[in-house]
């Protein structure tokens, strides 16, 4: 590639598609990468330069002219430039504003302001609006020609002097419409639209339940200021979901088009670390209550035997409830207000769970320990049973433990697969634990 | 609402987004809701219907007659049409087929026909079709006579005389286009397509990949039979990610628009069942184990006391490495071939935080059995740098098995997150006691 001449390059960029050039400049060293992104067609190196990692954006960028980024920059679609320019060391940002022109600047600006995680932050500045007044086929003119600085064209949205959204039309609604009919009349008013501070997913989740490519987004004086659009919902939806399971295995930190090959070691150590660490701190509970019956085990080696088979269904029952809550939160197939029914519903499923766990777990009692000595005349079904009881009635717990517990966080308005992990070990841990001993004490008098 | 008066229903349908209407209706028992949709104007009732889930669906057309329910599927789309009736009885099936007009009972049949989980079974055959010959505004005029019944409008497919697919054309190129240009000559011709034999999952990254509207679909003998649009995508990724999650947390079961309080209990409990009670009769092995040393435990408790530490440890350090190695399978970020550098990666990983975790639990045990009397004249100090070493050997050995066996998994096309939450518990159960019980031999000689 170093000594490759520039027309193949330029071939090579026309020949196949951006995201798929993007794919292979990744592997590139950085200095090869700007190479090719500079000897490809000028809309085009724009367009492969978007489909890279935010990460990788940012570090070819530190290596490139004041010049060139601002050329870049010009020619990124305004959400790309905004998402890069925050990535941006300060120094860099500072350098490269004053080559820009004033309403990039501006767009760049407002676009960086919004919250992560905000649908403002997500949206784009590059959506075609409209004036009622004009007809059809005057829409259609305009919409030519602004199809190639748009995001899309196929919906319009129609807005008043101070940009109020008023309605939207679709690119199908105006080539069906009769060519003189005006846009105010041919709108669809009852528009459904988000707020620059409302969540992303919440967003993403309303094109998907409406099947739309776009939403208009307005800002706190109701002007529309931008669009979340279909490919928006997919990203969204796809990098709040790899969090969730992340979260549910006690990992943390955001999850934004992480590569996982090129995400340093260190920073998944650091991910992993965070809640892992916290939960062993946590275990210091646990281990304090296994102390305290030290004694009872002593005296009665098979309570030690069975301990963590009662801890593992525990928590497996538990994650299992917690996993379906959580994800049904997710999807706004639940409320908080749906406690009750939920709770009625888990105690249903985790009774039934725990006649068949109990059975199966005396039967295993009574198999494993079958010949072993137990002290005080306690026959074997007896110890067995103690000891299946407590894993039944722990069963019982866990499950709604992991339903409630997600529940309780969502309308606290805390994010509910954070609590479902760690909250929910350690609570099922001692609950488990608790159960255990007093229900040797109360059937076995140990 | 029994009592409510027709004319209040229509002019209710026609202010409310059918989506609405569809969530406020799966609140309303059967019979009233069919009243509704019977009196609503004619297209919008499929709309509304089609909105519905697909068992409320199925529910709804058992009780309707046979030419309401012909009415009603005539107006369905092509592709919610067929997963009705594929969900429909029998008897149902062969009672409302003759009452459809020959195109539409084939392309039920054909749409039908195709393996849930593949493109074929989620696409579409309302796609807009032209050939290479007109102009662009013969094309857009075409367009707009087919728009009332074509899924979209906005991507146009252009096939020869044996439907097999040459190129596409956006309503973007075509409205910027010359008016007399020829679609052969403005469409591109490197389309990105998928086969009706595809894993839906894998078309539904390609919308996402390459920023599409929709993705043509072809059949064995290359002609275009269909269309995977850009809100199928969103519904795969989304059904796919909840099956992902929940197999994780060992729960079987598709998830198809699973809505959690509709799911009657007992389906729950099924999906839930099936591998906690593998994992029940699985953990025969673990019992065994610990029961074959029991005479070490019997001889220094303080063993017996963290053992469900050590357990707990190697399970949340296994199922994080599983989650994220499963959550980059799905997103294609990594594929067998980077075993290797996978595994070396989590080796990193583990190894530092086998060191912090090593570290605290053996602060834990010189905390905990302060003042404890351990036999043999060890030291506790000793004691627990054979628990801590086990602890940290297990905490690599779970990270590299929660990373290992869903490559595997992937390796040989089964499904990764499936072997990532049951098989890797059992296997980092045993692992966990074995190493578990051989440091205890090595180091302390019980």
């Amino acid at each position: 590639l170093a000594h490759a001449d520039y027309q193949s390059i330029r071939n090579y960029c026309q020949s196949y598609h951006p995201a798929d050039i993007a794919d292979a400049l990744s592997s590139f060293p950085d200095s090869e990468a700007r190479v090719v992104l500079g000897h490809a067609p000028a809309p085009l190196g724009a367009e492969i330069f978007s489909h890279l990692d935010e990460d990788v954006q940012a570090s070819m960028a530190s290596g490139m002219s004041r010049k060139d980024l601002a050329g870049l920059l010009a020619e990124m679609p305004p959400d790309d430039r905004a998402d890069l320019f925050k990535k941006m060391s300060s120094e860099l940002q500072e350098n490269v504003l004053p080559a820009l022109a004033q309403a990039e600047r501006e767009d760049i600006r407002r676009l960086a302001s919004y919250k992560e995680g905000t649908t403002g932050a997500v949206m784009t500045s590059d959506y075609a609006a409209l004036s009622a007044d004009l007809t059809a086929s005057q829409a259609i003119d305009r919409l030519r020609e602004a199809a190639p600085d748009k995001e899309t064209i196929y919906y319009t949205y129609v807005v008043d002097e101070q940009r109020r959204l008023l309605g939207f039309v679709s690119l199908k609604d105006l080539i069906t419409a009769r060519r003189n009919a005006r846009v105010g009349d041919i709108m669809h008013k009852d528009v459904i639209f988000s707020r620059v501070e409302d969540d992303q997913e919440a967003s993403a989740r309303k094109i998907q339940k409406y099947d739309l490519l776009a939403l208009p987004v307005v800002n706190g004086g109701d002007a529309l200021v931008g669009i979340f659009t279909h490919d928006d919902a997919l990203d969204v939806i796809t990098q709040e979901t790899t969090e969730d399971m992340e979260k549910l295995a006690a990992i943390t930190g955001a999850h934004e088009a992480g590569v996982y090959l090129k995400t340093p070691s260190w920073i998944h150590f650091k991910n992993r670390a965070y809640w892992i660490v916290g939960l062993a701190a946590l275990g210091l509970i646990s281990g304090v209550i296994i102390h305290s019956f030290q004694a009872s085990l002593m005296h009665m080696l098979i309570l030690a035997l069975y301990m963590p088979m009662v801890a593992d269904t525990g928590g497996n029952t538990g994650s299992q409830s917690a996993t379906v809550v959580v994800r049904a939160l997710a999807l706004k197939e639940i409320s908080p207000k749906d406690t009750f029914r939920v709770l009625y519903k888990e105690l249903k499923i985790s009774v039934l769970l725990a006649l068949i766990l109990g059975g199966l777990s005396w039967l295993k009692v009574m198999f494993l320990s079958r010949g072993d000595n137990i002290p005080m005349g306690i026959s074997l079904a007896k110890a067995g049973f103690a000891i299946a009881a407590a894993l039944a009635l722990q069963v019982v717990t866990a499950t709604l433990a992991g339903a409630i517990l997600p529940l309780f966080a969502a309308k606290m308005k805390w994010d509910p697969a954070i609590v479902a992990s760690p909250a929910l070990t350690t609570v099922v841990d001692i609950t488990g634990l608790l159960i255990y001993f007093t229900s040797a004490k109360l059937i076995l008098g140990v």
